[in-house]
């Protein structure tokens, strides 16, 4: 397997050293080998070095300390702004004010964002991506002036680690294959399928230290609550809306 | 650059060539291996090659002659059910059934296919992406059995090339990155970015036998046009919902 596939991990602690400009070109301009709808490029990527616009964005990803930390933060978004204004230019009428352009456009950066994160790594930088992108889209879209028809959707930190990070574990393969089509796993096999993480003793650890039965109500009680997934829902949709992504009608 | 990475392309042409198991467990190992929301792994991957599963499935991605002849269709789908049944086994309670969380396997799923794409090239394999996943995606829930809570996202043709093909072309880098926040571009700019594009011979002979006056005109009124991408829009916003994941009311 690419070592830097194989090697994958997130990495959460960042020396402040800069990122030689010649290796941020190199991992931008394999984001951008990536697939992409019709070869339009439907997204735009946004680099943010500067510790001011950083600290915005810090606040944005709910503080999380490696976002002040690592040199770089970037932001993956969806983008019909200049694919609209490039066919205004050329009298071609742009239709892509609607939901089908948005998740195009969310496929196309987030395809190249894992160019860039295997990339980095091959270069011996760290990263880790923000879930949190999604959770506070209008802040971002303030913080970077992002226009009409731009849509944050991921985020990556890219830096030098600052110590090492051991890889992840994984559920088995079988657990998120099926073949030719979908298997219901049963309760038996759910249990055998999990067992391994259970077993694993950060978190079993992590279970214990919060007070909880088991992991997967660190997911739900916790991380994940349904609450906060239903708010961050419709703050997302209104987002893409506010955006002028859901306009649906003839 | 990787050269897996720098050498990606689209492969429209295969041979009917199966893949050795060994190679297809060693792609889909590495798809693993990609980020995911809180290591949950929220999607499933469902290889397709059934001969009669495929061919429903060349229906669904609009009689793509690929899909037929390549061995193997890869789809990539958000997954909150396998999740919350182990939730709910652990006496927790999911509340994965809204389009956050959507959005979260939605990311997971792609993060893993660029992986998958990315080690399949470097195994001599070709891939393609097919963007029709969002277009049909009632029928391949369908075809695949696909239950609650789970949706897919996009697909990958994946089997040996037959005969070459050529790397396409790339906006510069300056028209997809913008350094601290959102620049918007002059109209003069977008000329200038997309000047070596509109030149390009392969896509002036595109608009010429097409009686179009631009490129852009092939995208707006022949490939992506807005009543297409309306009705599809909605057809895929009420897969999302009919899946389940559009619950947002406490």
């Amino acid at each position: 397997m690419i070592q830097s596939i194989a090697n994958h991990k997130s990495t959460r602690k960042y020396k402040s050293d800069p990122i030689p400009d010649s290796i941020l070109n190199e991992i931008l301009l394999a984001g951008s080998r990536a697939s992409n709808t019709g070869n339009i490029q439907a997204y735009s990527i946004i680099v943010t070095q500067n510790p001011e616009i950083k600290e915005k964005l810090w606040l944005a990803h709910l503080k999380q300390e490696m976002v002040l930390k690592a040199p770089i933060i970037i932001t993956f978004c969806s983008d019909f702004h200049r694919v609209s204004k490039w066919c205004t230019l050329n009298n071609a009428k742009p239709g892509f004010d609607n939901f089908q352009s948005f998740m195009a456009g969310a496929i196309d950066c987030l395809l190249a964002s894992q160019n860039v994160a295997t990339e980095a790594i091959e270069n011996g930088l760290g990263i880790c991506y923000l879930g949190t992108t999604t959770y506070n889209a209008a802040n971002i879209i303030e913080i970077l002036s992002l226009p009409r028809l731009v849509v944050p959707v991921t985020s990556l930190v890219v830096g030098y680690p600052d110590g090492n990070t051991n890889l992840t574990d994984r559920l088995p393969l079988e657990a998120v294959i099926h073949n030719d089509n979908y298997q219901i796993f049963s309760n038996e096999k759910i249990r055998e399928l999990y067992q391994e993480k259970e077993e694993n003793e950060f978190y079993r650890n992590l279970v214990k230290i919060n007070n909880k039965e088991s992991l997967a109500q660190i997911i739900t009680d916790i991380r994940y609550q349904a609450k906060d997934n239903r708010f961050f829902s419709k703050e997302y949709l209104k987002a893409i809306e506010d955006q002028g992504f859901m306009n649906h009608e003839d």
